[in-house]
C-alpha cells in the first residue's frame, strides 16, 4: 500500500510517495523522469539498487555518478563531480537527476539540479530515515563551507519524493537512530498527541516495527509538507523546523563534519533549546526529562562531545544563517506544539545552557 | 543627467540607472544596500574605484574581495573566494554584494549572491560596455565548466543596475569594441531603425562620442529590459538574445576561454547565424555584408581563428544549453528585427557555414 502526500504552495506542487517496495513498482519512477537520467549515489547504494532502477528505465540514457559519502564531502569539490558527469555524458536541459541516498546526496543533487544549465528536474529517492522524513522534502539544497554548514544553497523543489520504507532495512543502526531525533523535533514543534504517541511507541520505532514506523514517517511527512507549503522560502513558520538546529549545526561544525551525525547533533540541540526555553521562562512545563528519555530510548547521545570548547561552539553559532544584525535568534518553545522565534537572547544564557550539556 | 529604465516582470522589478558620474552621487548606492557590503572586483578596478565607494558607504561594514580577472577564472574555484570573504567577515543574510566589474565579475557575484545563505541581495556596477548593455541586466548568473561556458548558474535578479558611462573611459580599447558586437545583435533582433542608426553612427560610437554612446547604451538597455520583463526565465522570446551565441560560445570554449573576448566571438557568431539563415532560405535580404561592415568599422574580427578545427567547434555546440533531444536549434533571422528559433538544422549546413568563416 502506498500513501501520497502532496507538497503544495502557491509556487509548486509535488507528491511524496510513502510505502514499501516502491522502487520495485516500475511505473512510479518512469512517470516522473525526462529523456535522460543521472543517478547520484554512493558506492554501497549503487551496488544495492542501481541495477534495479536501470531495469525500470530501460531504453533511456541512464548514467550514474558515485560520490564519496558523508557530511565532510558535502562541498563544492564533490559537487563538481556531478557537473562533470552531466557534461561528459551530454545531459541536456530536460535531464532528470535522481538523488539516491541520504541527506548529503539529496542536498548536493538538488544543488546541482538547481544550477545545471540554470535548472533541471530532480527526484528525491531518500534511503535514510532522516532524509525520508525531513531532508528530501521542501527543496532545501546546500553544500557546506569550512566555516559553516549549509552556507551555500538554494530553495529548489524536486519533482517528486519517493520514500521507500523497505530501504531502511539496510540502513546502519546508528544512522537509523539519528533520524529519530528529527521525529522528536516534529512532535515538539507541532503535535502534542504525536509526542505522547512517541513516548508510548518509541521502542517499536527503534526496532523498526513496520506499522509503527510507517505511522511515524507519514506523520512527519505530513507535518513537513504542511509547513513547507505555507512558507516555502522560510520567511516565517518554516523557521520552526530549525528547533535545535542552531545548536546542532554549531556542534557539527565545531567538531568537524562527520564526528556527530546530523540527527545526533540535533538531538542534543533539542535539549539545549528546551533548557534555554526554560531558563528564559518561555516554557513553563518541564519537558527536559521527557525529551531526554526519548533520546535515551533511541540510544542517541545527550551530551556535547567534550572534544570541543564552548567558545568554539559560540563562534560557529554567530555565523548561523538565522542571525540577523548580530542578534542571537533561536527557535524556542512555549509548550509542546508551540514554537516561536526568540530574539536578542543574551549570550550568557546560551553559554550557561551549553555548559549544562557539555560532556565531562 | 541620469536616465532610469525599469526592468519589470510579474516576479520582480528593479531599476537600471544610466548616466555619467553616477558613482560620485552619494545617495544612489547607499539607498540600495543593506547593513553590510562586500565589493567583488579585480585589482585594477579596486585601485580606481573602491576608495570612492567606501567613502559613500561610511559607517557601514564594507569589505572587498579581489578576484583574478578573465573568463578563464570564471569557475567554481574562484567563486569559493567570494564565499570565503563573506564567511570570514561574518556577512549575514541581509548583506549586499556589489559586482564592480565586467560580465565575469557580474556573473560570479550574482551566482554567489544567489546561493550564499540561500540568497542575498546584490547590485550590478558594470564597468564594461558589454556588461552595461547586456550582462549586468536580467539576472543570468553563471560560472563556466571546462566542457562548456555558463553551464552552471541561475536566474537571480539584482536589486539595481548602475551603469556609469564615465567608467568606460578607462576601459581598454579591445574590451570596449567587444561590447559593440552585442549592440549590433540588439539591432538585428529587434530594431531596424537602430540598425540603420548604427550604420550611420558607428564611427562616433567607436570613438566614444558622448551623445552617440549614451543613445546607444540607453537603446540597448531598453531592448534588454523589455525582453527580460516579458520572459525572465528564457522560456520564449528571451532566447532571441542568444543570436550568434551558440556559435560564439563554441568558439570561445574550443579556443580556450580568454583567447577571443566574448563580444569578439559573438560578432563572428552573428555572421555565422546570418549565413545559416541565408543558406536555409529563412532570410531573403542579404545583410551579411552590412553586418560584416559594422564589425570591420568596430575593428572586430570577422573570421574564426584558425587554431581550432570545425570538429572541435561542433563538439562544443552539441553541449549547448539550447540543445534539446539532440536537436540542433539556433536563433536565426527572417529579417532585421524578426528573429525566430530554427529547429532540426542539418549538421552539414552548420559545417558549411563554419567553413565559410574559418580563418586561413
Amino acid at each position: 500500500m502506498m500513501q501520497t502526500i502532496q507538497v503544495q504552495s502557491n509556487q509548486f506542487s509535488y507528491p511524496i510517495f510513502i510505502g514499501r517496495h516502491l522502487l520495485a513498482s516500475a511505473g512510479l519512477l518512469k512517470n516522473h523522469v525526462g529523456s535522460q537520467v543521472l543517478i547520484v549515489t554512493n558506492d554501497t547504494l549503487k551496488n544495492l539498487y542501481v541495477d534495479g532502477i536501470k531495469k525500470h528505465l530501460a531504453g533511456m540514457q541512464c548514467d550514474v555518478v558515485v560520490l564519496p559519502d558523508g557530511e565532510s564531502y558535502k562541498n563544492l569539490t564533490t559537487l563538481a563531480k556531478i557537473f562533470d558527469a552531466l557534461l561528459l555524458n551530454n545531459h541536456h536541459k530536460n535531464t532528470t537527476l535522481l538523488a539516491l541516498g541520504g541527506g548529503v546526496i539529496g542536498d548536493m543533487t538538488g544543488f546541482a539540479a538547481a544550477c545545471y544549465m540554470r535548472g533541471v528536474n530532480y527526484i528525491q529517492l531518500p534511503t535514510t530515515l532522516l532524509a525520508q522524513i525531513d531532508a528530501a522534502i521542501g527543496g532545501k539544497t546546500a553544500v557546506n563551507h569550512p566555516l559553516g554548514k549549509n552556507m551555500l544553497g538554494f530553495f529548489y523543489q524536486p519533482k517528486a519524493v519517493i520514500a521507500d520504507i523497505s530501504m531502511l532495512a539496510s540502513l546502519p543502526d546508528r544512522e537509523y537512530r539519528s533520524g529519530i531525533a528529527e521525529m522528536i523535533k516534529y512532535a515538539l514543534i507541532s503535535d502534542r498527541d504525536f509526542f505522547i504517541w512517541l513516548e508510548k511507541n518509541m521502542p517499536a520505532v527503534v526496532q523498526k516495527n513496520p506499522q509503527a514506523l510507517e505511522y511515524a514517517i507519514v506523520k512527519c511527512c505530513q507535518i513537513k509538507a504542511t509547513i513547507v507549503g505555507m512558507d516555502p522560502n522560510e520567511q516565517g513558520s518554516r523557521t520552526f523546523l530549525n528547533l535545535g538546529h542552531t545548536f546542532g549545526h554549531a556542534f557539527e561544525a565545531a567538531l568537524g563534519y562527520g564526528k556527530l551525525l546530523h540527527g545526533e547533533a540535533v538531538g542534543i540541540g533539542l535539549l539545549c533549546a528546551i533548557e534555554l526555553s526554560l531558563s528564559m521562562k518561555f516554557l513553563t512545563e518541564d519537558i527536559l526529562d521527557r525529551v531526554r528519555n526519548l533520546l535515551v530510548l533511541s540510544q542517541l547521545p545527550i551530551l556535547i562531545p567534550k572534544e570541543v570548547s564552548i567558545a568554539e561552539i559560540l563562534a560557529f553559532m554567530m555565523r548561523d544563517k538565522k542571525i540577523i544584525h548580530n542578534d542571537l535568534r533561536f527557535v524556542l518553545l512555549k509548550s509542546i506544539g508551540e514554537p516561536f522565534i526568540a530574539e536578542k537572547i543574551p549570550l550568557e544564557r546560551v553559554e550557561e545552557c551549553l555548559k549544562k550539556f557539555l560532556g565531562k
